[in-house]
């Protein structure tokens, strides 16, 4: 398959937006990237959203998407993934035009969360799970990552506090992004007397939903030309591994098995090895996910994710592995149909050196990784700039 | 990209399966299918499926399916185009092979939609619709359906009698099916009396919901040997289109825009002419749709789809264009995100020469169309015996 990169991108403020409907928040991300892009008539549409048949009342969300951003022919096609959906989506979207089925392709994430009370959004997220042994014990989502969280801190000893680094440093780069849904800095004090939402994880650990939308247009690499302040940023790789659904099913439900393969595919593909990721943009919704990702993508030893985070080895300036350098989850918010796109488009902007003051000094190579479930879906994405 | 074949084929009854789980007839369709093509561990899983989430509780559908036939690591992606759900796996599974990203893919259509109550159902189905301006109003999908039946008949002068043959042939034809779902033969006068859903639409009209699975291992067409009594089945053209999720914002409401187009690319694909095409599985959810499907897809004259039924053009035995081999929507069943792959099953079996008493007879080219929503989403595949 042909090279492609990554053209345009947009996104929308992560909110409550209430005066805005899902087709407007994904239009405004669309016509961003289309804008960005110069691309005004894509030859088809991939959707990431999870939530909309259940929260929205609307399924077909491609085809809903295409109508109203004027592609009434256009292929369109919606995947579903839970909360690794952006990302599922943006891997399709990279294929149809990696493959020479497409000359260019628009891929939306998209997620409006919050006109419903909280009870049915905790209810919709628990549909990530396992319905008929999981959900059906009446286990919640944050429950589900709770018990995760509690057997890896009595497995490898550490402390609640131990995790908090992960949150103050996605609250800092958060300051930093007018995208980002949370705008405030939190310290080790805060983090610990943060209201309990299920043992060990508390609010400060949990990453806010919201409203939002993230579009890219892929097109042929050889279609796109680098030019002074513009690098052409490529999608060096694209994997997506599986594991079982139930977390109670897994031989190590401390290793995240589907993110150490579609890393490995994902570095293999693309050439490089974990030293030359420039930051990384990983799938933290709760605290413990980020030592989880660290751990199974090679960045730290198992049980040893936290680490990183205390000797200050995360942090955009000076750290080894920058990660959520615009928020993450935790700080820019966790749309989560959508998550897996604004993981792509942070990444191109730190590419592009867009980033300000969590601009990664002389950043090259970036990876997102986007995760579905406790872990069941996990897409790798590795961008460079050329 | 390479051409591709599909190798493996099964479907479970359809049926009220109150007694077995989503998975347990999502397994059971991909079980037979890789049992039928020899291919014990497909690359990856692509499965259509519209109402998990809202009548099973379940998101994730794809990676759900996979833990449960024993692809723990395997790719796997559930995409969602409402009723056009199961055509559009299929179309990724062909291009993920066809492009050469995997060697095999197992796809799968699965509906589970009879264990709630009906009301829920037809508001889950409603989803299909504009939930802002259609479903918002209070309108079902039979009485969108009805609307456009109405609109058609007095445009054309049709009187309801005359759309009889459609649900004759199908019920006549699933009387040889043992997977329908209704095993009855019906009469002119059986249609005529039958109860009225939404006016025009009388429950003879409209096709029953039911819970079933069908899927099909595709891998490339050169890792397939044609032998005597087995053709090697390929898959010869393969397109999507959308028109508008709202049918009041079609320029005309009478005509599946997105049939024509994704036929007329399918066909320029396939290097054939309609008059080449032996039998076409059509998406007969409302009898009007198999009218608007035939002429969309220049095999009837705007406004005289019914005359084919009429003059007996679509019957297995003798007609022009036999139509519903199987039983179609309308008395093989409608279990909606699993109809486009109960279809492309279907056309094989009839490419196979294993459809008995309903066997067109030296079929050699086979066409599916599986709609989304009331025209919003048009899969088009033709298949090919060699």
């Amino acid at each position: 398959m042909r090279p492609v990169a990554v053209l345009g991108i947009g996104q929308t403020v992560i909110d409550e937006h209430w005066d805005k409907s899902l087709r407007e928040i994904a239009g405004e991300a669309a016509f961003l990237a289309m804008q960005d892009s110069g691309v005004e008539h894509p030859d088809g549409l991939f959707v990431g959203n999870m939530l909309s048949p259940l929260i929205g009342g609307q399924n077909q969300l491609a085809t809903f998407i295409a109508d109203w951003v004027g592609m009434w022919r256009a292929e369109a096609v919606k995947i579903e993934a839970a909360c690794g959906s952006g990302g599922a989506a943006f891997r399709a979207g990279v294929m149809a035009v990696a493959s020479g089925e497409m000359e260019s392709a628009l891929v939306v994430g998209v997620e409006k969360m919050t006109d419903k009370a909280g009870h049915d959004v905790t209810a919709a997220l628990a549909t990530a799970a396992d319905a008929d042994y999981e959900a059906e014990q009446g286990i919640s989502f944050v429950s589900l990552n709770a018990l995760i969280m509690r057997r890896y801190m009595y497995e490898y000893g550490w402390q609640h506090a131990d995790f908090a680094p992960f949150s103050i440093n996605a609250h800092a780069n958060a300051m930093h992004n007018p995208f980002a849904r949370l705008h405030d800095k939190i310290s080790v004090e805060k983090f610990e007397k943060s209201a309990m939402v299920a043992t060990p994880i508390n609010l400060l650990d949990a990453s806010p939903i919201g409203d939002g939308a993230a579009a890219v247009i892929i097109v042929p690499a050889n279609k796109v030309s680098s030019l002074p302040g513009r690098p052409r940023i490529v999608v060096a790789g694209s994997a997506s591994a599986t594991d079982t659904i139930a977390v109670h099913s897994r031989k190590d439900p401390l290793f995240l098995s589907a993110a150490y393969l579609s890393s490995k595919q994902a570095f293999e593909m693309a050439g490089v090895s974990r030293d030359d990721i420039d930051l990384f943009e990983l799938h933290d919704a709760f605290s413990i996910m980020s030592a989880l990702s660290l751990e199974a993508c090679g960045f730290a030893e198992r049980g040893q994710g936290p680490r990183l985070g205390l000797d200050n080895e995360i942090q955009v300036a000076g750290g080894r592995i920058p990660i959520c350098t615009r928020g993450g989850l935790k700080a820019r918010g966790h749309p989560v149909g959508a998550t897996g796109m604004y993981q792509i488009v942070e990444v191109i902007q730190q590419l592009r050196g867009e980033c300000g003051q969590t601009q990664v000094d002389g950043a090259r190579i970036g990876m997102a990784q986007n995760i579905g479930g406790s872990g069941a879906t996990i897409l790798t994405h590795i961008l460079k700039a050329e």
